[in-house]
C-alpha cells in the first residue's frame, strides 16, 4: 500500500496539447462520469452481464482508462456504490429546521430526491447487488444502514435506544427503504403522498411502541408535541 | 436439459451390502444433511471462505459426495437457500384459527419459530448472501418475499391492493424481516414481546394507512373488529 495516492488530484493532464482534445475533464470528473455510467448500467442489468467496454463506451472513455482508474469491474462497482452512499448520507444531514416533524418530513423529501435522481444507483445499492467478492457489497449496504441509523439517533437525541425503540426505528427505516424500491417499481402514488404516508408510519409505530417503552413515548411526545395527528 | 431427473428418488443405494456401512441414509436425507451443514457454515462466515471439504466434514460425508449431489459450492448454496425458503413457506400456510388477529399472531409465532430454529439459514437468506452468480441468490430472496406477500394477500382476502395498502403491507413485512435479524443479533427482548410488538405494528400501520385508503380502513376493521387496541 502507500503507492496509490488515491485522493491526489491530477487536474492537469500530461502533454494535453498533443492529444485530440475531446473534452477536458479533471481526474475526479472523469471518475464521477465513469461511476455514474457504471451505476446506470449495473442497476439495469445484472453486473455479471455488463462489460467494462460498455461502461467505457457509455462514459465516452476508453476501456484502458476504466482499468487505469479502477483496476477492474468489481472495484468499479464498489467505488460507484460507495460514491452513491456518500451522496445519500451528505444529503440527509439534518437541516435544523426546528419542528421535529417538519425535520422528519424534510429528511424524507431529501431521501426521495436522492431516490428519484439516482434511481438506478439506489436500486443497485439496495437490491443487494450482484456478485460480491468477499461480501464487500453487503458490507457497504450494512454500513450505510448503520450510519443512517446513527444519524437518525443523533437527530432525535437518543444515545442508547432500548430494544423496543431500536427495533421500532429500524423497522421504520426498513419501511422507508422498501417504500423507495416499491415506488421505483410502480410509481402509482405521488411522491408527496408517499412521504406523508411514511411520516404517518413513524408516528404510528412510535405510538404502538409507546405502550411498551416509555422512551418511545417520550420520543413520540417530542415528535408530535401538542398536535398529535 | 432433460438428462437430470432431479426429483427422482434413489432410496436403495447400489451394492449397499458391500460397503462399510457407517450410516444408511436415503438420498434425500443425505442431501438434507449436507444442506443443513452448508447453511450453518455459510451463515457464520462468508461463503467465499467456506470450502466444500468443510461442508462435507461437518456432514460426515466425502467431498466427492457433495460434488455428486450438488455439482459445486454455488449450487449447494442455492439448493440450501431454496430448501430453507420452502420450509418457511410451508410453515406459514394459514391455520384458519378464526379471529384474524389471532391468525396474524399465530403466523408470526410460526415465523419466529423458523427464525429461531434455523437462525443460521435465516440470516444467510436475508443478509443478501455471498457471491451470487448471475444474481441467483437475490432472485431467491425476492421470490420468497413475493410469495409471502401473496400469502398475506390471500389470507386477508385482498386480490388487488391499491398502492397505499400494498406499500403498507410490504413495509410491515420489511419490519418483520428487520426485527427478525435484529432479534438474532441482540436477543435482548422476549420473543413473545417482539411478536406482540409486530402485531401492534400491523394494526398501527393499517390505522395510519386508513386515513388515506378506505381499503386499509376496511382491513383494519376486519382485523381488530370491535375491539380496537
Amino acid at each position: 500500500m502507500g503507492s496509490t495516492s488515491g485522493a491526489a488530484k491530477q487536474d492537469t493532464p500530461v502533454a494535453e496539447g498533443t492529444r485530440p482534445a475531446r473534452r477536458r475533464l479533471s481526474v475526479d470528473q472523469r471518475r464521477e462520469e465513469l461511476m455514474a455510467a457504471a451505476l446506470e448500467l449495473f442497476s439495469k442489468r445484472d453486473a455479471e452481464g455488463v462489460s467494462i467496454d460498455e461502461v467505457a463506451s457509455a462514459a465516452g472513455a476508453s476501456r484502458a482508462l476504466v482499468y487505469h482508474y479502477f483496476g477492474g469491474k468489481q472495484e468499479l462497482y464498489v467505488a460507484a456504490l460507495k460514491s452513491a452512499a456518500a451522496q445519500l448520507e451528505a444529503r440527509l444531514r439534518p437541516m435544523e429546521s426546528g419542528c421535529p416533524l417538519d425535520e422528519l418530513a424534510s429528511g424524507l423529501r431529501r431521501y426521495f430526491d436522492f431516490v428519484e435522481e439516482h434511481a438506478a444507483g439506489f436500486a443497485a445499492l439496495l437490491k443487494g447487488g450482484p456478485a460480491s467478492r468477499s461480501g464487500e457489497i453487503g458490507g457497504i449496504v450494512d454500513s450505510v444502514r448503520n450510519r443512517l441509523f446513527r444519524l437518525v439517533m443523533r437527530q432525535i437525541g437518543v444515545h442508547e435506544p432500548g430494544p423496543v425503540l431500536r427495533i421500532t426505528l429500524r423497522s421504520w427505516m426498513a419501511s422507508v427503504e422498501t417504500a423507495g424500491l416499491d415506488w421505483l417499481e410502480h410509481r402509482d402514488l405521488e411522491r408527496t403522498e408517499l412521504e406523508g404516508m411514511l411520516v404517518g408510519q413513524m408516528v404510528a409505530l412510535l405510538r404502538a411502541a409507546a405502550d411498551r417503552d416509555p422512551q418511545a413515548g417520550q420520543l413520540l411526545g417530542d415528535l408530535v408535541g401538542g398536535n398529535a395527528p
